[in-house]
């Protein structure tokens, strides 16, 4: 969106375009090789980063606008998005980084403190995991940078994003406790270790090498392929792939894997 | 609360007052005798039910808010409130049964189709479950009736609160699967086919007996009394009571008691 478009959209036509006092926030958590990211963006002329956020069209359901809003800033049609938790207090949007002082500057228009861009917002938050690499963060006119954070170093955020990031994480973990995960994290073709860090990476606690496996075999969400992978002199571990099918009657039906 | 009251709250000074765009709506399930029942209530001249809900009051939060509305319609102070999910799509409280006429009828003043009443309304649902003769409902000016009723036996309900009642029974059996629950519920003295059955009954599911007590004595959040209940002839299970500590560090920590 560029800044005549932004000005249009949200300053002067906001309230006939968009809900009043409700918001969305979107959680982007990307999984790459044991390290668990949040996706960030930063605005031009601001010290503190924020989640991926947006407003809900009037025209649109909650679900629909964090989709529109995922689309628009990470270029994915089909990111698995969850809603997990709304947040609303009068405070949780005060922040002396956020002022009609400085959309002012950004717009180049006389922002007043009664604007609706300054009112009380509840915010409904949803959060998705992806394969991180398969995400193309895009900068637009309001969003100077956007990258991902390791979720144990991030920087200073706006609002209440700190608590919004804990409760997003909080409900990933639980969801890991009930349904399965993997499919489209890992690779076509990977091995049991590979699948038992993913989970330890997000639950952050260490698992059972044998009984994690022993349950995976049981269950059947993989199935063993006659191949396998080199990683080192006499280290040559079997290839799994996913059982498509237990695995979405898994996702259905929830599994406890991990308890 | 009285007519003028409401008026002067709602229809007169409503966007000063409250927010606009985002509603609550707690569902309170309440549990006695094996039976799972759900509070609701039925303005006057209005042939559907509907959840017990309110709008947020700028100075406060959403929890406080669904608190509020909960003591202003049960008269209790201390349910536990689970927020469980947000609705929100422009149609969800379109409702042939909920009009401007229907309002200006009740109140006495014209209401128009562009009240804020009439608005879109995002929604964040509640729930609470409790033995459900603590509650006391509370029937007020625009609400000439509220009872319980058995969620299998449900009347016509107003907007989408079918699907909102749905979405709560499931976060409260996930809970289930993840947290104790029982105390409030049970009296104080209780027979293991007693605690079983609040599980079955929630559960919707039949649970190995054997298991269960199994499982429930080796985690200990109950304790046998010395103590036998008279049930009929040659029927006197012992009485159990909750271990408290380890109840409240099983809600803190989780615990699987069902699988």
């Amino acid at each position: 969106m560029d800044k005549n478009a932004f000005i249009k959209d949200f300053i002067i036509d906001g309230t006939s375009n968009y809900l009043r006092n409700v918001s969305i926030d979107n959680v982007i958590f990307g999984y790459h090789e044991k390290e668990l990211k949040v996706l960030l963006q930063k605005p031009q002329d601001m010290s503190k980063w924020h989640l991926q956020g947006g407003y809900i069209k009037r025209s649109e359901s909650i679900f629909e606008a964090a989709k529109r809003i995922a689309r628009e800033q990470t270029g994915l049609e089909d990111l698995f998005l969850k809603q997990f938790k709304a947040f609303g207090t009068p405070q949780r949007t005060k922040d002396p980084y956020f002022t009609p002082q400085l959309l002012s500057r950004i717009t180049g228009q006389k922002i007043e403190e009664d604007h609706w861009l300054f009112d009380y917002f509840v915010t409904i938050g949803f959060y998705t995991l992806t394969e991180y690499s398969r995400v193309k963060p895009v900068s637009g006119f309001y969003m100077d940078e956007c990258q991902w954070w390791d979720i144990h170093d991030l920087p200073p955020l706006l609002f209440d994003h700190e608590l919004v990031i804990d409760e997003a994480l909080k409900a990933l973990r639980m969801r890991c406790y009930n349904y399965p995960i993997g499919l489209e994290l890992l690779p076509e073709k990977f091995t049991l270790p590979e699948f038992r860090v993913l989970y330890e990476t997000i639950l952050e606690e260490r698992l059972d090498s044998r009984n994690f496996e022993k349950k995976l075999k049981r269950i059947g969400i993989i199935k063993r392929l006659n191949e396998k992978k080199d990683i080192g002199p006499h280290r040559a571990p079997y290839l799994y792939t996913f059982n498509k099918e237990l695995y979405l009657k898994a996702l259905d039906e929830g599994l406890a894997l991990v308890s």
